[in-house]
């Protein structure tokens, strides 16, 4: 499970700050957020899509605390749309609802997503709505809810580790959705998530079953061969065929094994983050994997 | 959780026939099992009743291969509900769809189970439907929800450690059911259930707020202090009156704590087991229990 204290960290503005003034953490960043501008994101789309591996584009960016910022975001997801279906065709891109307003006003918020949702029609790019805390859970998926009718296309993240996704997922009767199923990696309560390790990887077992008996298309994002092998195994118990479902692991993570399984015909999406505000999203993924941590320390002393 | 050896035994003949047969392990079996008749029962009943304990009486038996034997069951159902509500008013009955034949027949077993909700409201005696293996878990629901829009009063068993039992409880929509929760005591798959013994414990509480908040008169079964405690809290924290919802224990253990809840207001129910077919209910409390064993142990070879 995720490291606690580096969740926290993640949340620290002053480790952010510093962090983020500090160039010697450059290579490291690198290594998992494909670069500080759409430019540089850009050229890693390409570059994986010549080896037959989509992208789902990640502006890195945080929850805002007024209505009004959340115009800055849309003016970028907008940009971005533009320009990300030429690049990459296929490509999708990854909606935070906490950087369209979420935690402010669900129905301006709602308003936000679905002038996405016509941009990604428009420009023939999917879009992915990501799952935060469990803070935002509620709203999201009532979000989701409301718009699926109109653009059944969409994708939304769902949580393996929180005790109500299978719930949340046959809540969703009449239009079967498009989902993207993870583990979860925020700080939850056990009151909300279960915390066992073992646990949560034996519930995205059982939750990657449904999906594939119930649900049209559905992504796995997870990087833990366990959980692979089994979605392979059950797709193929089912009678499905390896375009039938998809893979999806963040960049830089496991490289190899998402060449390997384009190699063998099972269709894989990278998680492409970009930007500057690359900070919390990577204490993240140090959190998951804290032996990482010790390269971040040593770039950020200059070891 | 359970210890798998003992559940095995717990399916074993032989170990049965061994077991039954030896008179030396009369005063065990008379620890968690009211009595070898109906009789015995109804005087551990009214013995309850006097200390302000109700009853819920279950008919010792396991599942039948013959859809013909089933009558034999409902005989004795029969039977016992004629008196049940004379001896102890309040009291309800558990009913065992295996008895009735839901792995033979399962429209016979609906008919069955029908024809005794309907002679529990002649002779008031409320009906709890037990929930047994997973196996016979969607004939189970199935049969339940047919049955619920006309007999609304049924309480149904739900086990926690289930993965998909929130989700079950939230496919009864229209009409809330009365439920009893229990943490589950069946050797089930990881595929199916939570393995670990505290991540189930956080189940059963994450349920139990659930079940407060959204269903009337639930029933905690369990004799976990830390389930007890949190039930309270939280149905305190709800605004709920003790008396709107009710602890389940099974006739023998903590008996202290049993009367340490009705003294502090809260309604509890002995689940209260009888008959010959003793065996394998009692393996069962040993496989939660392992430290019981060597009684049982001792009791057999006469130590």
């Amino acid at each position: 499970m995720p490291n606690r204290l580096l969740l926290r960290a993640a949340n620290s503005q002053r480790l952010e700050a510093f962090a983020t003034g500090n160039r010697l953490t450059r290579p490291l960043v690198h290594r998992y957020v494909a670069g500080y501008t759409v430019e540089e994101a850009w050229k890693a789309a390409e570059e994986l899509k010549r080896d037959g591996i989509d992208v789902s584009l990640d502006l890195l960016g945080e929850s805002v605390d007024d209505i009004k910022e959340t115009e800055a975001a849309m003016q970028e997801y907008r940009a971005a749309m533009e320009d990300l279906g030429k690049v990459s065709p296929g490509a999708t891109i990854a909606i935070k609802l906490s950087q369209l307003g979420v935690f402010i006003n669900t129905e301006q918020c709602a308003q936000n997503l679905e002038e996405l949702l016509r941009a990604g029609e428009h420009y023939d790019v999917g879009i992915e709505v990501d799952m935060e805390h469990s803070s935002a859970g509620r709203p999201t998926l009532e979000i989701f809810r409301q718009l699926l009718a109109q653009f059944p296309k969409a994708r939304q993240a769902f949580q393996a580790y929180m005790r109500s996704t299978l719930a949340d997922l046959m809540s969703f009767k009449d239009i079967k959705p498009r989902i993207r199923l993870v583990k979860g990696a925020f700080d939850e309560p056990a009151s909300v998530a279960i915390q066992d390790a073992d646990e949560v990887t034996q519930q995205y077992k059982y939750l990657s079953r449904w999906a594939l008996e119930n649900l049209p298309d559905p992504a796995f994002g997870t990087h833990d061969d366990q959980c692979i092998d089994y979605v392979k195994q059950v797709a193929n118990e089912l009678g499905l065929g390896r375009e039938d479902f998809e893979f999806q692991m963040l960049y830089g993570i496991r490289r190899e094994l998402q060449q390997e399984l384009v190699n063998q015909g099972y269709r894989v999406r990278v998680y492409l983050p970009y930007g500057d505000r690359w900070y919390p999203y990577l204490m993240r993924r140090m959190a998951e994997r804290p032996a990482n941590l010790l390269l971040f320390l040593r770039s950020l002393v200059g070891g």
